[in-house]
């Protein structure tokens, strides 16, 4: 399919935040960052990034699709885990540079690591933190959905230092 | 005050995906997304960035700060607007390149255009969409918490196309 069919062109600030033109907006490497919850419970499931062919397959199939920057590939989210992510309702922001995706998942997880949501761990933030010495994570999540090299085999893990 | 001290070295995968310690990951421009959501509805309210020093202000402070990239300075977000953002609990992802901050926002609103969320239009998707065609936004919030008029008077629209 041609991308370029369902997206507008971006011809003025007011079209593209007050108008109903679909006109996203790539980045210089040619990505849309997606934010996805889950559809029910509201959390954070993962962040992404899609380029056209992405938003555009993500729109006519209603299954997330993203593009993986350590891959370089269309990323059909779910294809190897069977976890895919039905979209019950995509949103973009005010100038058109985020995806928000709603979505119900096949199999409940989300993460790569084996967790529901990629933001298994919180960060300690306001009164109490001194900002003079390291800080420490607390696991929100203790119990894998699945163990990833059950589900991955023989897969590289996508996570860069 | 010193970012340094706060966050620690990545050294191996293992560390920084099965870990406590917090070693958030900066892109080539020394920023990592964030992604904000209302503690109460669980609503994507905007998608930033932050670079080192907005991050530990967030962490130091309990409110959010970015980076802006259209202005390239910390931004506290709503010392103009007065729209703040009280961090209730602040997550980060599993390779810790993207931070989740759920909020609590003073006056009700985080979207420049003056909408609840930036994310107020739905992009239609799934069965019914051709893809042959360009695709039309339907708002979902209807009315505006507040004219940016007043609240931002001479103050430049960020949105760039």
């Amino acid at each position: 399919m041609d991308p370029s069919k369902i997206f507008g062109p971006r011809k003025t600030v007011e079209q593209v935040e007050e108008g109903t033109d679909l006109a996203p907006k790539f980045d210089a490497q040619g990505l849309i960052p997606a934010v996805t919850t889950d559809f029910d419970s509201g959390e954070l499931l993962m962040h992404g990034y899609m380029n056209a062919e992405a938003l555009a397959l993500t729109i006519t199939t209603g299954e997330a699709h993203y593009f993986s920057r350590s891959r370089q590939a269309i990323w059909h989210k779910g294809a190897t885990s069977g976890l895919t992510q039905k979209i019950r309702e995509l949103k973009i922001d005010d100038d058109q540079d985020c995806v928000w995706l709603r979505v119900d998942v096949a199999g409940g997880a989300s993460c790569h690591v084996g967790y529901r949501s990629c933001f298994y761990r919180t960060v300690p933030s306001g009164a109490g933190v001194s900002g003079d010495s390291p800080l420490t994570l607390e696991f929100t999540e203790h119990e894998k959905v699945f163990d990833p090299e059950v589900v991955y085999p023989g897969v590289e893990n996508p996570t860069k230092l």
